[in-house]
């Protein structure tokens, strides 16, 4: 054989609770890191903001609070400080010096991730960020690589923990919303202010960066479109089940004529659909391709070790990259679809509401979807005490036509109340 | 930007029905998939075995069937012949020759895949099998790449649609074996000789394969142990819903002390593990690792076009590699743990049992168990005609002592009938 390969030099920024797992693998598993790398590899130095501040259990003679001198000398480095800056400054810092990075910067990638993949693909470095996706679940490398001679028509995620524990408990012990929210945060799942994850925003970054991902696209976030589940309540989970289906929080990305739409809402979900097994605080990401069919992929979306595995697998990656050649799918490669508004999504809905109880309703009610071009699949009477109760399920229409309708219930006089609009989804 | 790439040439081998998709979409989708692989890519060849067999779809210049003049202009050959020989052979002479190999054939790599294995990373080329271990689902990457960072504990896999099917029609629809069985065939999930797939003769090939990649570790065909599901009775089904569980046929490899064991045989699994949500023919693959927790991948085990989606992702890679350097994982690099027998397991047992309707045959039959020292978690009484029912769930316990439990009981004067045993698993 040839001279021992020199060795892969490792920067970590950013010693939270990611970056010390990473680091406490990267020194535990070295040797078979190095040898699943194909060289060794040996940690830089781990940048931290503020040196003086006590950190047990990392190396201190590893710390430095010079992130530029850091870079410099490292061949990968390893982006786990979270936030828009310094990160992005730093991660294009370190491509423009010919490093490969890996990143679990979910709201940078959202945000910036075309910036940072074209930086990359013009230096010809790797730009990994498996961990920003859904945590530990492995999904990058499946959509780039194993679906590389595959079309993507749909992604459907439940990618977001805090929500998914929520409407299971909802849905599974019968919880109110608040009661539910309030076990959250006392089991740590969900944040005293909890609103970026029950109003969807943390869903919505995911859903971004799995739409670029499937259709080759660049999504803002701000193409997005955003519902959370503060409004779901107890009766909507009880009517949910009483027709074989749950509501989740779903990311979903999908084909929409020549364009793409992107959104999260709470959806109504069969029961026989594998996203419906996704229980507590689980991630899963349900993907249609046109050879493949569909896959789903399941696991956890958040929490340092798990996180850590995805990190520690994409360094293997780049690592290798810079060790025996090669290096991972252009990201920057983009389609020229468009994405399109909500509007233009094509759903079903399923409509709860009260109506007056007196004859000429229900006829009075479906005059108004047909007056949009909405067909009516299903109509449930439920009885109430001063209203009826009616339940409608529609076929898929033009998200507009949908929206159109329900505002034509709420004008008519037979509609007492629309107590509630669903998507349903997955089928 | 410098002269352009020579293209990558691509034998196929066998026009089956993967084989007949690879070529539509590797002509179909050329010039995208030329670009995600950096080089212009080419089918030098499909190689058959009768020229004079009508192949209606296949381009008729293309045929040959002269393999080793084909293997020998090509950078890629793709194996979709199935069948042991003339496949290793083929594959052999390809790699001696430089090229790298994709192939579909699980038979081949449950019985010669370190033989494979070896000549690929002898010289230096690359074998990627994605398609030969549960069809379209992405496995080995995830497993190889994503999870280079971590170790993985045990693997619970539902590999074979056949038998998923089976079993859930007769959970969801209360059917007994053998109308499952005749509607499978009916559909043309089993074949009208179902040997292979009842008896788990398929699922124990995959399972040599995924305990060989999720353990680095050389697992033979013979050294699973496999016990399929033709004795699964409604009585059983039955008794597993009373108690929050569905039957699956699992393929097992589980870290067991310093070695590891593989086995095939049906499980008792419970309603909330991710694994009961797996309906109809689709499979499905639990993965556990130290860091990243429970991971899922879920989609169709079979089926010509899923099966040509995934071999197409490794035309992709391995075609990139030519291209632009760089080479999968090495296969070869054996961990020296020992595959252990099956009674070498841990396990839970749920044993179902006709007994004396007398007092005392509870305390017999505790003694049996704790003879044995087998823990008994739970006990069941149902009401019978001639004899009571029992039902116990131990507490997990090495497997030859509940085998020892079970013969026991058979003997003991206490005990009519042994009516069923089933391993609990997924805890």
């Amino acid at each position: 054989m040839s001279s021992p390969k020199p060795s892969v030099k490792i920067a970590v920024l950013g010693p939270g609770t990611v970056g010390s797992q990473v680091v406490r693998l990267l020194t535990e598993e070295r040797d078979e890191l190095s040898a699943r790398v194909g060289a060794p590899i040996e940690i830089t130095g781990i940048y931290v903001r503020d040196l003086a501040k006590d950190r047990p259990g990392l190396p201190r003679e590893l710390l430095t609070d010079d992130a530029s001198g850091l870079i410099a000398r490292s061949d990968v480095v390893v982006e786990l400080m979270g936030g828009l800056e310094p990160a992005r400054t730093l991660i294009l810092e370190a491509i423009a010096g010919g490093a490969s990075v890996v990143t679990a910067n979910k709201a940078l990638v959202a945000a910036h991730g075309p910036e940072l993949y074209e930086a990359a693909d013009a230096a010809n470095v790797d730009l990994y960020f498996e961990a920003a996706v859904a945590g530990a679940i492995p999904l990058v490398r499946p959509v780039r690589e194993s679906l590389a001679g595959d079309h993507i028509t749909r992604i459907l995620g439940i990618v977001n923990g805090t929500t998914n524990y929520i409407l299971d408990e909802m849905t599974r012990r019968g919880l109110d919303y608040e009661v539910a929210l309030k076990q959250a945060q006392e089991l740590g799942y969900a944040e005293a202010d909890p609103t970026a994850d029950v109003e969807g925003h943390d869903a919505a970054a995911k859903a971004a960066i799995l739409a670029s991902l499937a259709f080759h696209q660049r999504v803002a976030l701000e193409d997005v479109y955003c519902e959370g589940i503060s409004a779901i309540t107890s009766e909507d989970v009880i009517a949910a089940r009483e027709t074989g289906q749950v509501i989740k929080l779903l990311a979903i990305a999908e084909r929409a004529g020549d364009g793409v739409t992107v959104r999260v809402h709470p959806a109504l979900v069969s029961v026989d659909h594998p996203l419906a097994g996704v229980h507590g605080a689980f991630n899963a990401v349900f993907v249609e391709a046109e050879s493949a069919g569909g896959l789903m992929f399941y696991g956890q979306g958040a929490g340092g070790t798990p996180t850590a595995s995805a990190v520690l697998g994409d360094i293997v990656s780049v690592a290798r990259h810079r060790a025996i050649g090669g290096k991972g799918p252009l990201e920057s490669n983009y389609a020229v679809r468009d994405v399109l508004p909500i509007t233009a999504a094509r759903t079903r809905y399923c409509v709860r509401m009260a109506v007056e109880d007196r004859p000429g309703v229900l006829s009075a009610v479906a005059e108004v979807f047909a007056s949009h071009g909405v067909g009516i699949e299903l109509v449930r009477q439920v009885p109430g005490q001063t209203h009826a109760g009616l339940i409608l399920s529609t076929y898929a229409a033009p998200e507009r036509d949908l929206r159109a309708t329900v505002e034509g219930l709420r004008a008519s006089d037979a509609v007492a109340e629309v107590k509630s609009v669903l998507r349903i989804e997955g089928e």
